[in-house]
């Protein structure tokens, strides 16, 4: 199985509101796909004092093969275009197996 | 549930073994705490363009407590001050609720 996990840093000023509409988009998007195994992604609870990163997201995919549908998707280019990248300060991601 | 997610980009010349030393590391200690219901970490399989990060983890907990008996923990800092701070360049880390 592939763990794919992202961590974003937003941008100073973005409105909560935006965060609950990326959240939105990249659910009903990642729904859509018969390759997503599971997919969650949250706002950090603030239980850190380690400097965290404000956005995660952990989703699961059967092989690399099935990641690639999900990473590559028109609706995952344009939800990231669109939403995503504007307010985008830092992003770590990895895919590793398990 | 609180879902735990870490990103690390080691410093270049890390050795390999090592990386696995940090695995089996954390793994074990994990594996101690019945407040950890899921643990996985692993290496980045290379498979993105996007400048990924080289190691992940994500774990899976109750509630914020738990999660805290497991980030304070004596093992846990043990580990952090032995095999994994030294090597880290980068850390990127989010607690979010699912």
């Amino acid at each position: 199985m592939i763990i794919h996990v992202v961590a974003f840093r937003w941008k100073p000023g973005i409105p909560a509101g935006h965060v609950e509409e990326v959240q939105a988009q990249l659910n009903e998007f990642a729904a859509t796909l018969p390759e997503v195994r599971s997919y969650r992604c949250g706002s950090d609870v603030g239980a850190s004092d380690m400097g965290n990163f404000d956005f995660g997201i952990v989703a699961e995919f059967d092989n690399v093969d099935d990641w690639r549908v999900y990473d590559k998707h028109p609706r995952h280019q344009e939800i990231r275009a669109g939403v995503v990248r504007p307010w985008i300060d830092e992003r770590a991601a990895v895919q590793f197996e398990s």
